[in-house]
């Protein structure tokens, strides 16, 4: 079945990353992540399901990150969506905090020290630094991928252009839809 | 906000648990994850944060496993929803599996060596043993909670009690409400 042989892909991708890692710059991480993320959703039009198994793979693979997952706008609100992580809030107003912000900047928010941000909202206290990457499907930002760190300084520019690339890869399979639910 | 005061509460309620997890039977165990699972769910419609933040609570609370998610009925098939653990198999036909057979037998399959399950789905080979729980709306099943564990015989009678009780607080918030979509 495709799914197995998906889920096998995955599991020796990680054995081969692993071994690798110490020999791979993070240009080429993200470049092995991604091409992992692209055989996980190409095909699949759950949008859900490719939330969750992206959430599961950035998790497994990225270091130093205690939360990953996506919020859905819905209704002028960002609701909590497929995670990996502790226990989150729920719904987070546009504008507000990291996550909120980077709906209505339409921008990436990369925070080094959230403890600096304004308005952030701690739904963890033991978070330290922060990258909320939006999610493009036509001209509407439809969630955000959200990654939060115990350590500060966790994100650097790399961290940011490997992540959205990731991202776009979703917003592509998405474009590629007639009908998005979420 | 009242997201920040559910996530504190959790985070006071988990500090709780481990201090007393020595001392608590499974039964008060359960009581316990129970309590803190209607204090997120009650007053949120949304099923999908629903789900996932029982799959962080459960996956949080409970020794001994490698995989804690819900799994959706769409179109005949089961779709991967909001799971915690490694990249999982997206779609799963009803009846295939210890997943499918949940739905089409309407009623928890407590497996204590998935590998004498007659067409076990393997998405993580070292997963030993597993239950699955049919969250029942009305009359129809629109979902299953699968609980993975790498041990054998992970599961006993209390373990399905106790999981069954939390999956009929999912059920009865999602009867409270007039349409559900996921």
């Amino acid at each position: 079945m495709l799914c197995v042989f998906k889920a096998h892909l995955i599991l020796w991708a990680s054995f081969i990353r692993y071994w690798n890692m110490a020999l791979l710059s993070k240009t080429e991480f993200y470049q092995q992540t991604l091409a992992q993320v692209k055989a996980l959703i190409t095909d699949e039009t759950d949008l859900i399901a490719n939330m969750a198994n992206i959430s599961a793979l950035l998790f497994d693979a990225l270091e130093q990150v205690n939360w990953v997952g996506f919020y859905r706008v819905h209704n002028q609100e960002l609701v909590l969506g497929p995670f990996q992580g502790k226990v989150a809030c729920i719904r987070i107003p546009l504008g507000k905090g990291v996550c909120g912000t980077a709906v209505t900047s339409a921008s990436t928010q990369r925070i080094d020290d959230v403890h600096q941000f304004q308005g952030h909202i701690a739904c963890d206290a033991t978070t330290n630094s922060e990258i909320v990457i939006p999610v493009k499907l036509n001209n509407d930002i439809i969630a955000v991928l959200d990654i939060d760190s115990t350590s500060f300084d966790r994100f650097d520019k790399d961290d940011q252009q490997g992540l959205e690339a990731i991202v776009n890869a979703l917003a592509y399979n998405l474009a590629q839809q007639q009908t998005v639910e979420y």
